[in-house]
């Protein structure tokens, strides 16, 4: 497994573009001597293992992209490709679920039921692959779902196991007033852009204060306010982009609502026009209470009960939440910390690095579910 | 004069409650040979004073209400109605235009044209006297219109002339915004009038810092905002109460419109309802140009010109204002203070006197006037 | 108990007035042969039974004051005391804890330790009972504490439990806008209290929507917004109300520091002085996770698995939240209603009443818990 | 004149550059026979008529910079500085004034005082030339100073007098908001200049709506906001940029001040530090009441009494102010508009061009003035 990180760590490349990996995964997949299915929904492709017996049917994911970073790394195995890194581990959770695949072939014979290895390109980048190769239909007949990430924040043989929403749903909005510009001597004869957007700004306050629950999450942040380029003119238009974070679908949906009622209302209050493009990325990453607390037993076999770490739900984002939204099951985190500072940078960091026997510990895990599941 | 005003500082009658007064002021016009016609509008009447020969018809006016404030001077013509109290000097106009009505009575034969004495009850309350006068037809054959007023602030033999708007258009708004009330605990369950009312009263803020024109004058205050009883419930509605100054009847309509759309855009961005009650009160005062100048003029030969105060607009209200809105003229102040502090008090105190000397001063402008445009 | 809980229903007594209650309540644990510690903290009294052998100290907790609401039912037991009804049913708990204390005085030559039978007066009104109970130290030997509430939303034969925070803290605070008052006409001459103060409400909104971690829940509500009593005066001083909700005891401490700062910048930016009176409430309430899932265990064996509900936190407010903030335990629900109407209305309600099984179920519990721990 | 405009037409120079135009005007008046002070506070140049009397001492000043505006005009006399262009009449009164300053050199006998014909650069560019001149002690012995503008939306042969404020005062702001920025997914770590950004603006609406004199002019006016890159990240700072238009001095100084309280106040409320460059521009041009009076009699017998255009304020700005500042006079605008569309564009427009014998009148009119003070 080591060297198939080195050398996909060696030749990253970015979401949608992973064509070179995709052959890659697909070579050492028939070398295993599984059914590979590949270019669904893109560059993804499915590694099949049948069982002689019937059973359920499982899929373990890996996702296969990298990032816009240029590797500051000093190592052997540095990116080749320059400006381009797996700096997320993508390429850690690739090679443990090829180490998976190669070893559970093996048992194909006692397998009571199917595993679908899926390896699944564009995470980094929303829409993102998971979508598009759900949307193919590769969860049609499939009964559980598992996949694991590493973690640079876990020492090393720690697994982190969270029930519930744990990955916020991200969404993004941009609203544009339109006003009209004129001098800024003569303010009676403008539509006042800039200041219909601050009170824009100061009514979206209110979503979060007032509208949501407030024993659920949620986050509307604003990232851009642009407007005019005078100190003496008054802008004919304001630009607005921020992000809004949830984990429940309600109040997902309620707080596009509102922001649209907020916008509408305000900028018809004072004459102006508008426009919003709302733009919806992954949904909330929810671990089914079942699975999750199954996996937890399992793993405390595998690992010991003190090595499972309780997480708690983080406002960041990952689509393996499409697989977890069609299907039970659950994703969870595997340390790959150690004291080698090399190992501590956090995710996307330049120079981003893990202990390497981590992947074992991937693999592991994913064995001990498949022989809960499967055997 | 004196013995008029003393009679009348006596018995002062509340705005439209002026029956008593509108008796004696009917027995005086009935003792120097006037026509007159009474109960116009309410309590008003007027003394019709014809020339021998064709001319222009002129309207002379005073006011005759009194207030309800106790008189707290200590004087032999202190009132004996106990809470009302001439305490603006509408007794002072009204014995003015008296020892007018007589002097001028004398010299009939003289006059080319016609004077109208105009007694006007209830100035001091909206919607006033002056607008049921006029809506009995009285200004229809007028050709101009001249009115004047007593200044404790201005000294005695001086008098204040100013041209174009000189007091502001009054108006009262009222705002309810009905919300949907419940447990603080619990803001998403409700529509929490209460932050919807204090965004309004934000989004009002911005009708003269960026409607109204800036050369141009506009007061939006608010007097009063009411919600809630308890600290831990959120309330069902906001009420909430304020005034509107203009000078510009353009800027009124437009200052009006603003509330009404920026109220209803709020309210809708935030799912609430509302009600706006907006009431109209007296217009702006203008001096028409020409007239006011012609006043100024002759003024300065009846007294000197140093003697002439160039007056700057101010904030408050008349109803004098709904002559001048329909035919041209003036309306002066009239200096009454003198050395004694008795006279310094601003109108409307509870010891509030003028200079009696003032009236004959009031007197002699009226007929310097009459003898300009009619003889 | 259905006796007990009768007669303390008939003869309700306010929060800090239960004198006959305390004197009711003390007669039965000396009856039951208990040593009866009295008046601490004002009318609370504890029931000591020492086990033969040494062991952990427990406190078993009921709660005993009642509400000034109209007792509205048509039963026997109706309250005599008008205006005064328990509404709430400490009644029951009371009964129960009693019903608890007589049968286990019965066996305490088996018990290993120790239980203090804590009766604690005015939970229903801040800043309560507990608080004064436990200032005369009453928990210093006690290793573990346990309350139980009676639930009109849960069916009879089930549980509530849940683990964390399950109630939220509740502060208030007053906010007094100092401005100069003034004509609404010369909004030059005032410093706008009414004006800042809703200034001061939008900035509030701010605390939730930026400053409090997503993660957390916080709720900054304000029901009172009172300021002026003219549409054309501007008011001196603007009064705000609000309430606070927090669970992580950070998050009240920041809470109350940002409105502090807010309050402060804003009046500051605008020259009006302003005081505020935060005052601290109970604080949160905290199912400690060990005690709580051995109470489950324990309960789960006393009933079945079936009949335990998981219990989600809610935004109300229970002074046991002091005993936890220094001792672990939980705190459960028992479920009181039946098929009859008359259970279902929610506490507080002028017809609440309950199913007087649901006092067995109690004491079960507290009887289940207690032989984990002390036998 | 006509010749000299087009010279200096086709040979514009910009503010503060304006080396070969001072010489060509310093050619001239050396001609005339006039003394020369030349260099006067940067490219300023004045010519002395000394009369033979003793008497008053007059200033007439034109301004002579160009701006930066290229010519899309059709003519012979079309700028051949590429880019640069007299688009505001500038070479129009300088030319006058020259043609002034020869005709009235004949008549040095019989002139009892002096006149100052002051040539000003830099008119377009804050801070200005007029400042340095009378920095340099001009305007130590002079009486009374006049100044005229061309005006394109005047007819030729009338010519706009007003009294009192007439040009505002210019002043601009920059306000930097420095907060802390970071992930939009986790706002409680930051400090949101955004947020923080879009409060001050709603404060900075409630200068001009509440502490402002209705009755006097002000406009804060914000043609700036920039705050942030991406969506999804909340910005380290806010920039705001503004200008504000007063006439009376002391609202100036007041606005300023309220600009700084609420800047600091809200800022200091989320923690926030900031910045404020408020800069100074040109004062309000203010119209003396006599001179004014004094210089509308006389153009009314050059002209008549009908030619006379009564002008209202404008919240534009002219650096004449400083002189106005010191010394009595009056600045008026001279009509040169006729049926020719050529001339009906507004001043700083690309095809800006105006009717020459519009010269003549700002000649005739200046001599009238000057057969006023000093014959």
């Amino acid at each position: 497994m080591k060297n198939w990180r080195r050398y996909m760590h060696q030749h990253p490349e970015l979401s949608f573009e992973e064509v070179h990996t995709a052959k890659y995964i697909e070579e050492k997949l028939t070398e295993f001597g599984l059914e590979v299915k590949k270019q669904i929904g893109g560059n993804g492709l499915i590694g099949v293992l049948k069982g002689e017996e019937p059973g359920k049917t499982l899929v373990l994911r890996a996702d296969f992209d990298a990032l816009p970073i240029k590797d500051e790394k000093d190592v052997p195995y540095k990116s080749t490709n320059t400006g381009v890194m797996h700096a997320c581990g993508h390429d850690g959770h690739t090679s443990a679920l090829l180490g998976t695949a190669r070893t559970l072939s093996k048992f194909r014979e006692k397998l009571k039921g199917n595993i679908l290895f899926v390896f699944q390109p564009a995470e980094e980048k929303p829409p993102g692959g998971a979508k598009f190769m759900i949307e193919e239909g590769i969860l049609e007949d499939v009964d559980y779902v598992f996949g694991a990430h590493l973690a640079s924040d876990i020492p090393l043989g720690k697994i982190g196991i969270g029930e519930g929403y744990q990955m916020a749903a991200v969404d993004k909005f941009e609203i544009t007033i339109q006003g009209r510009g004129g001098h800024g001597a003569r303010p009676h004869h403008t539509i006042d852009s800039l200041v219909i957007g601050t009170s824009v700004v100061e009514g979206l306050q209110k979503i979060v204060s007032r509208s949501v629950d407030p024993l659920k999450s949620a986050v509307v942040s604003i990232g851009v306010f642009h407007a005019g380029n005078a100190f003496n003119v008054i802008p004919d238009t304001a630009k607005i982009e921020g992000t809004v974070r949830t984990f429940d679908g309600a109040v997902r949906d309620q707080v596009e609502a509102e922001i649209n009622a907020i916008v509408k209302g305000i900028t018809s209050g004072f004459h102006a026009d508008y426009e919003i493009d709302y733009l919806r990325g992954y949904p909330a990453l929810y671990n089914h209470k079942e699975e999750t607390k199954t996996v937890h037993g399992l793993l405390s076999e595998t690992f010991t009960e003190e090595d499972i770490v309780e997480l708690e739900p983080t406002m960041g984002a990952e689509d393996f939440a499409y697989f977890l939204e069609q299907k039970p099951g659950t994703y969870f985190k595997v340390g790959s910390q150690n004291e080698d500072e090399a190992t501590h940078y956090p995710h996307h960091h330049p120079k981003f690095d893990f202990d390497e026997r981590a992947l074992v510990n991937i693999s592991k895990s994913f064995a001990k579910i498949v022989s809960h599941y499967l055997l």
